[in-house]
């Protein structure tokens, strides 16, 4: 029995696929080009405003919800296999996402694969977050915000922040993570009929330009499944049981749990990849952006009473 | 000598052209999800908030520059040969216009050729107008704006509202007016080599998606060309002297002219199929922008002198 899409995303990766059968031969510039309209599943969050602009040098989007902290923002590492993506096609999903927190959002382009490679991503990352803390934003008001590639950016820059001593965003939210860079995990076999878009195959050509500098695939900031996370700030991780890379969700989960890290898995249920793009289009979605917004804040207030408490701890 | 495009558009129109030589049986599908990234030439106005909706069952964006008078909107008709583009693709566009013109907007997503011919688009248009006239809105208040394509219906729209003997819109704009549905024109051949999007053949396809349902070339509102103008409302118009579709501009301005209309004809000089699309990222564009606000907001106060002084005229 072959599994049909029921919801929006579901059935936009189906026609994707569709193509991609059709067009094995598919240039990287129309697979950029259609991988754009990832936002056509998102409705327009309303009373949001934006702004072509830059921040340390990496081109984005700076989201503002007329209702935003002027101080909180969330740097925002849009998915697509390091290859393809934009903030065209994450826009609305971190409009949707800042709002409900009550922060700005930057939706970075940093530079893709293969013409840049790794760790061209995390240095953008980086910058975005050094232009930030330059411009007077406080290290722990800044969160970042990562689905399937993207949450291996914001991991990624984060470890290495944390390897070279620095100081990191307060809080690290990842959707639908991608973070196997050797290709494995028990569910790209067991979900492979429920995920309407993610396939072994894919990913390799993903990982294929995303290394193709010669980074070393088992590299923790490659690929974040070796690394050691103690020391890492909060983090909150939702994926779909259904979906290729949850296995990918699950062993970030037990890695950072191991290491003494404040994580919370929320386990979407027979969603696609990277569901909460269906904001403002499917209940589900919308859950799961609300989800991302509840504990965004009790973070948010748990740490202030740290920071005014300091004499009596 | 081959001539190479120098701006944003034309090098996105060439890109695009290299895929479909690339991609002779293209589907309707991906050539619809390559239009939308119309979008990327143009930056994100600032101070603008979107709300995904319909007005008269027809779905779209309505767009909102915090500064704009509530009681003024323009319908937004995106071009794309009425089978392509879309509220997407156009958002950021009909953005530009509206803060520079100080009024809301509407991008419709009209249903589109070939699954929905001729006139459905037209019925959409008018479905739009009619549910803001029941809302309150003057028709005077209502300016329609079409580019390429959008811009026969915008036209066609009007001029069937004129037969009915109902109101019209205030106002017209038009920008690169795609008109001729014979697919006639000199300056398809002699702007040929300088037009970096627009192909006979690219059009007789459009053509043979608007008319599946058998509507006349000739008919009056499928090809304004044939039309009786009398009568039809202050009608902005522009167009470059390099793209293939020019023809369309001046015999439009011709017949506008010879029937009395009040036509301003603003001539761009260089510039790529639809240039405001670079609004943002390139002068010439925001000066196309800055001149159909001036158009706009001197037909308004024009228009308005008119109602305060019924007596002295």
């Amino acid at each position: 029995m072959t599994i049909q899409p029921t919801d929006p995303l579901g059935r936009m990766y189906a026609e994707w696929t569709e193509e991609f059968i059709a067009n094995p031969d598919m240039s990287l510039r129309l697979m950029r080009w259609l991988f754009e309209d990832w936002q056509r599943v998102t409705t327009e969050p309303s009373g949001v405003t934006y702004e072509t602009t830059e921040l340390g040098g990496v081109p984005g989007i700076l989201v503002t919800p007329l209702t935003a902290d002027p101080g909180q923002v969330l740097v925002f590492l849009h998915g697509g296999g390091f290859a393809l993506g934009s903030s065209a096609s994450h826009r609305k999903l971190a409009g949707h996402v800042a709002k409900a927190c009550g922060t700005h959002a930057f939706v970075a382009d940093f530079r893709r694969a293969p013409e840049h490679p790794f760790p061209a991503q995390l240095d953008d990352a980086t910058a975005v977050f050094d232009a930030l803390v330059d411009g007077g934003t406080d290290p722990a008001d800044i969160t970042f915000v990562g689905d399937s590639a993207g949450a291996s950016i914001a991991i990624a820059t984060t470890l290495r922040m944390l390897r070279d001593g620095r100081r990191t965003p307060g809080l690290v939210v990842t959707v639908s993570p991608w973070l196997d860079m050797e290709n494995t995990g028990e569910t790209l076999v067991t979900n492979d009929a429920t995920d309407f878009l993610i396939t072994r195959e894919g990913l390799q050509g993903n990982i294929d330009r995303y290394l193709s500098g010669g980074a070393d695939p088992t590299d923790p900031l490659v690929n974040p499944l070796y690394a050691d996370f103690a020391g890492f700030p909060p983090l909150y991780v939702t994926a779909s049981d259904v979906e290729s890379l949850f296995s990918d969700a699950t062993r970030l989960e037990a890695l950072a749990r191991a290491a003494g890290v404040d994580v919370t898995f929320d386990v979407a249920h027979g969603e696609q990849h990277v569901f909460p793009l269906q904001a403002g289009n499917l209940a589900s979605a919308d859950a799961g952006v609300a989800a991302i917004a509840d504990w965004y804040r009790a973070r948010r207030t748990a740490n202030a009473h740290q920071h005014l408490t300091p004499s009596a701890v």
